[in-house]
């Protein structure tokens, strides 16, 4: 893509009403602009980050052996005042009424839904166990939203339900789940630590939130250094490996971790070694839950068995705010100039800057390395706009490819481009186009 | 993806509250399942027919030269009252209250909020031409949906927009629109026809709707069949060679072609000889619209031209029912049996039919040909259930995969499995395991 055609309306200042860092960036690099209180248009740029994490998030899920579908945003009040939640929800819930004066909503969460839909499909124990998800727009009238996309109304979540029959196999789709999070996480360049959670009036210890580290997020965190040293991401990993999953979900829950909301300080100290006490602030971005038949007996989701009885299916549901995550990623991968996107999630692999675009072989050697890289599949942003080399370098770090190959006609004199890579230690090299686009195509 | 643990729950019988063929199969398909009244799920087997005509959609845009984002499903009524459409639009525009009481609205369409977007981030000639695009959910409370997702309320739609600096450059990002459609609909294995259509107070030619041929359409349909006749898919055409573009417009445009609204029977009798002349009807998939400063000038969408004036943008919208499609598709191509997808959009490329899972043999030959074709990265659907014969023709034919590959005991002694081509002619043969999947890899 050429930046002279693309739409990336860039702000040099920090816009005010921006409390937080991912909400300035996300707003200075072009990423979003808002529509109204607390929802967002994904502009060109944000729209792509956005779809990588979603397919991210997709693979895994269908690893797991999750199913695909998609259920409407728009639902009739009907089946939540089944459930009992119509009235619970109170103002959070966005509450409509059609030409006809029938009560709808927009969908905050799918429980209801996704019980119905699999009731009228499902029948005997031969159909379970069984798992749905979808990566939906949600809307929850929040308040007082703020922080961007972090705290957004419309926002798109993607939540995975499970249909078991009885607690043991509902437990091992909890436990699938949580291995489909951590990896998720992992690939999206994250460290997010599984902690316990309140599982409410059903008890019981099948209830985690993901929680990413950040020195922003809004809850305190205590937790056990091995496991932000520890390397999740094994090659193949096969779900239907029940033992290999156990194994993950005890390494994960054998260390100490919880939110201020849980912790127990004496705990802490006698569990972890002093060195190994990590205390820091985190965003939570995702949750898993084991809620037995909570839906499915009030809204009759029913089986036999297959010694003929009919009973209750037993759920869970595992939800990642996905919109969320942009804003968690950024969060987590910052500096002072701006983003510094993990590569499986970067809006472009990297980007071509031309330092002097009135200087004919400098343009002549851009266009070819730009039509080497498109031929070689790499995805580049090439910055052929006619400004200054500053304004062009803090483009590129402000919105943190994670590779910048700068061209210039004093390098170009002596054969060299330089390649410069966003984040870690920063480091650059002057080298020929050649090399460069081997390193970059590798 | 076995079947035995495939979400597809499928319907026997003809459900009586659809009246169309595509709502009746797709019911029957466990394709999409009723919400409510005119707001669908989609189930696993019908996502992925909608997401490959997306990704389409898609595809087409991207190669047009159109950039995609995301808007919001809603919007606050402000811009709407701006643009004098808050209150032309009447009941069927889904209004909605906050929990402050703002006025907010479930968007039918997007222009006055693109408009909005592109105002802030473009304010020079420089920045034009764009095209922006999105593939977005909408909303409209018709009085009376009906037709399944031919005419639902909440509905996917892609529509794109077009920002220039004056007619000519806007009339050459219609034309590119107008050929992405052409390309669009015949790669989803659709015949479409652009019919003129009204252009409302701006005037002028640049107004076309896309008619596919199904017998069950909307509208009466009166069209030179040599257009029917003709491919229209030349391979790698380039959008930017505005030569290549005029040429497909001028010959689409050339022949007679009109919907019952315009038609002028004495002109379609004097330029059609009469063997060529087609009767018949079509649904609408696709609407291109040419609308100049509409928009641009009550939002105050204005850009600086290159002698310092500032004029309003002129711009275009171009619509894609995207969920209409998924019955449209159908509409066009079934039969008694069921669905008949073409290659492009069917939700998986073959179905295996394992005729007796009770014998060892059978199922072992089974297991072994779906490990081959998964390996070879061929989309399969594997009927391993427990069922008769005649139950899973009967399925394989109503969900109307391209191929379904047949293994039985008595083909297996002799060493043949049985290939058929669903559709068509319908054309089977009896070749060895191994020649099958030579054939199905291809």
């Amino acid at each position: 893509m050429r930046l002279s055609q693309y739409f990336m309306p860039t702000l040099r200042e920090n816009p005010k009403e921006a409390e937080i860092v991912s909400h300035r960036l996300m707003l200075r690099a072009g990423m979003v602009r808002q529509a109204s209180a607390g929802i967002y248009s994904w502009l060109p740029l944000g729209y792509r980050v956005l779809r990588r994490i979603e397919q991210i998030v997709r693979e895994e899920q269908d690893a797991a052996g999750w199913q695909e579908l998609l259920m409407p945003t728009i639902q009739s009040a009907d089946l939540w005042k089944q459930s009992g939640r119509y009235d619970d929800y109170g103002k959070e819930m966005l509450r409509i009424q059609d030409r006809h004066e029938r009560e709808m909503l927009y969908g905050p969460t799918n429980e209801e839904l996704i019980t119905e839909i699999f009731r009228n499909g499902a029948k005997s124990y031969r159909d379970l166990p069984k798992g749905l998800y979808h990566i939906q727009w949600k809307f929850r009238d929040e308040v007082r939203p703020r922080f961007g996309v972090m705290r957004g109304r419309e926002f798109l979540m993607k939540d995975a339900y499970s249909f078991d029959l009885d607690y043991d196999s509902a437990k091992r789709a909890y436990q699938r789940q949580f291995v489909a999070y951590l990896r998720t996480f992992a690939r999206l360049g994250l460290k997010a630590i599984p902690m316990e959670a309140d599982t409410g009036p059903i008890g019981g210890d099948l209830s985690h939130e993901f929680i990413v580290l950040a020195e922003t997020g809004e809850s305190e965190v205590f937790c056990d250094r091995e496991f932000l040293d520890h390397d999740v991401l094994e090659a193949d990993f096969n779900y239907q490996d029940d033992a290999a999953v156990q194994k993950v979900v005890d390494y994960s829950t054998s260390l100490y971790a919880r939110t201020d909301e849980k912790h127990d300080q004496a705990r802490f100290e006698a569990d972890v070694p002093e060195q190994r006490r990590y205390v820091g602030r985190g965003i939570e971005v995702g949750h898993i839950f084991y809620f037995g038949t909570k839906y499915s007996e009030p809204l009759g989701a029913l089986v036999t068995t297959p010694d003929d009885q009919t009973v209750p299916i037993h759920m869970g549901s595992y939800g990642v705010g996905v919109s969320r995550l942009v804003g968690g990623i950024i969060e987590a991968s910052h500096d002072e100039n701006g983003i510094i996107w993990p590569e499986s999630v970067a809006p472009f692999h990297v980007g071509l800057v031309n330092l002097r675009i009135a200087d004919a072989d400098c343009t002549a050697a851009c266009d070819k390395l730009y039509g080497q890289l498109v031929e070689a599949g790499v995805e580049v942003l090439h910055d052929d706009r006619d400004e200054s080399a500053g304004a062009k370098f803090a483009s590129m770090d402000l919105i943190g490819l994670p590779w910048q190959l700068v061209v210039g006609p004093r390098g170009l004199k002596n054969g060299v481009v330089e390649l410069k890579r966003r984040g870690g230690n920063g480091e650059r090299e002057e080298l020929s186009p050649e090399a460069a686009i081997a390193k970059l195509v590798a």
